[in-house]
């Protein structure tokens, strides 16, 4: 293994118990302490990620989505800042006993949150993932690893060492948080491997990102980002409520994961449904592609081919098919959607059900907008992002998901018969 | 992809909306009439079964061991029907909702269990995991795909064919139970890369099967099993109890994974209870492998290497180290541990606090035996092993452990803004 993967890795690995035993106190101290480093190192950061900036100019092809995403100024560095403070407020996820009881043979067994213990980061080039993602792992007691991009890399290393000075300030374990400076493939494909020391590898980016991390990593993978999301207007539906819906879902922000990609509609009400709406979408500037029926409706809908239902277009583009029934909605939606956030838009109780119950996706609306899937819209607080699988953690990952459980048992010499 | 795993994999992944929407009363039904058809056929279950064990006898090398294992007799196949039916007794794990609540905009957010999908299961000989894997998954509303080892595989297809049986006369989609009757290691290989239609895969057997799966499996897997377990006997301990526990925790049951393969000793007290503890091990024919210290103490005492640490005997041989402290005790533990069950005998209250706070493992004991660690015995009921692993579940697994959780949000048309 890499040298620097491995001894990175073992340290995080030693650090972890001591962090695990940290109170809630000694966890939001050092936040506080990254939050104000931070703040008093506007200048530092900023010069780093300016090389950074410099060195992306450079390359081909260059676009400015590139060069907004990789950007940090005073008000993103103080935002970071304010959002550590804001996971100090958090309740501590570790230490919260779910259960504890007392066997026949007395002995007493409790059922009680941990963290999961070193929790590995793969991400792409937005440099605040950084402070975020360590920020949320501290809190929930881990040791953190993290492997930014080599577009990022100054700007990480900048703040990785403020990081740092921190954690010796408050006396935290060297090992707390790494970073990997080397930004080969190589040295990512080590850290997948590395299930000796990593409890947990998290990748934040797009999906060939997510797909190499899956396909190569034998540390257990939380699937987080991908969002092909549906909208079903049902026979009975409020058209005018759908109407609102559809346009919102997908053209208040298209970029983002919980946005609308396909909208299906009943064959029932696609006569009095899709030219409104079809016209509304338009005027937002969204280019549809349609199946067959769909393009009876607008000359504009070109022809949606398989890859269309499924693709995660990120954009002003959607999909739009029309359906002869909810059953046929829902087994579109199984067989395409990426379990992430689905809705039907219905006035008909029984199909509310149905859709709720045979809809396999993480979130799964009635009458509202996908673009709710949040940690925040939920009421959760911040999170780590929105796992798209079913193991461990689903939808908008808090704090509680960065934990895990463990037994403890309180005994008087019992033994076995 | 290989046709026959592809073909199944698709047919379940087709079943599992419509299992995920059974009621508890339909899947007992089902249970029982599996349960039932077992009991009407053990004649042809053991004709199957012999097949394979005549088989096995041609195999080298051949032990009573092995045979034991894919032995299937009338007390077997009842054993294997009165778990289904405790199954059926259990609470139905799906829809069960941890919290509702309403936000600001009205939306109403609902976090409800729902089954994993499509569980994978690839075991070694044991054709009674076919029936317990398959009733437990079934139970908390999973479709199953079945992948056994060719030693069992007559025993298996008359298991599956019954369970099968069961399955069409409670009008249940085929596909909600399969098994790969191709047992080429290539069959099992796709398996593992089956992501597209398996949520996750449990591997059941020895440490060389549950490596293979971790390194090349894409679909989330669970690792159970392994059991690298240590007893830590405190400088302040009551020595004859700790006496019993380790002599317990070692010879009552030396082949399952929650026995004690190391004992540590404080070196303050190893005076007087290594003698006799020695001498007591010694009794019930356990070899012993010991640091230089602990040979002090018997001349039997074989040295102990580095390999030593790290192996999980399964065997009436124990590895015993002196240490100065209990924090190179736990040190040791967090170093060699396989995330089992750790305990400590100890008389001191901080002790058992920090021992209890530190020591990384699913289940971890103050005063008594680490051999409690089971579903049973934690009063959870029936499990699917103990899993080893910091994600989704941890320690013995039961019904919840086969269910994730949902988002359901009820909405009256918000949009966001």
């Amino acid at each position: 293994m890499h040298a620097e993967v491995e001894g990175k890795c073992k340290l995080a690995k030693k650090a972890a118990p001591l962090l695990a035993a940290l109170t809630a106190a000694a966890k939001n101290e050092v936040l506080e302490a990254i939050a104000g480093a931070l703040e008093n190192s506007v200048q530092p950061i900023i010069e780093a990620n300016r090389i950074d900036l410099e060195n992306l100019q450079k390359k081909d092809p260059y676009t400015t989505a590139f060069h907004d995403r990789l950007l940090l100024n005073r008000e993103r560095i103080e935002a970071m800042a304010a959002g550590l403070r804001e996971i100090a407020l958090l309740d501590d996820p570790v230490g919260v006993v779910a259960g504890m009881w007392k066997r026949p043979n007395g002995l007493q067994i409790g059922l009680v949150s941990v963290p999961i213990g070193v929790v590995g980061i793969i991400y792409e080039a937005r440099p605040n993932v950084t402070v975020d993602a360590a920020g949320l792992a501290l809190k929930a007691g881990n040791a953190v690893v993290l492997r930014g991009s080599s577009e990022a890399i100054n700007s990480n290393r900048e703040l990785v060492r403020l990081i740092n000075e921190a954690v010796s300030t408050t006396n935290l374990p060297a090992g707390t948080v790494s970073l990997i400076t080397d930004t080969s493939r190589e040295a990512a494909a080590d850290l997948m491997k590395a299930d000796r020391y990593l409890d947990l590898l998290i990748p934040r980016g797009g999906p060939g990102l997510i797909r190499s991390v899956l396909d190569n990593s034998t540390v257990p993978v939380i699937q987080t980002g991908a969002g092909n999301c549906h909208i079903f207007v049902d026979r009975e539906a409020d058209l005018e409520m759908a109407k609102g819906i559809a346009v919102n879902a997908k053209v208040q922000r298209p970029g983002v994961c919980n946005a609308m990609e396909t909208l299906l509609v009943h064959e029932g009400i696609a006569d009095r449904f899709l030219p409104v709406t079809l016209e509304a979408l338009k005027e937002q500037g969204v280019q549809v592609r349609g199946c067959e029926k769909t393009a009876r409706y607008s000359p504009d809908v070109l022809p949606a081919e398989e890859s269309d239902w499924e693709t995660e277009y990120l954009d002003l583009i959607l999909a739009v098919k029309v359906v002869v029934s909810i059953d046929e909605a829902i087994d579109h939606i199984n067989r395409y959607n990426t379990g992430h956030s689905e809705a039907i838009i219905t006035n008909d109780y029984f199909n509310s059900r149905l859709f709720l119950e045979r809809v396999d996706a993480a979130a799964v609306y009635v009458n509202a907008s996908t673009r709710f899937t949040d940690g925040s819209e939920f009421g959760l607080g911040a999170e780590m992002g929105i796992s798209t699988q079913k193991l461990h953690a689903r939808g908008p990952m808090g704090l509680e998901a960065l934990t895990s459980k463990k037994y403890i048992i309180y005994g008087s010499g019992q033994i076995r018969n």
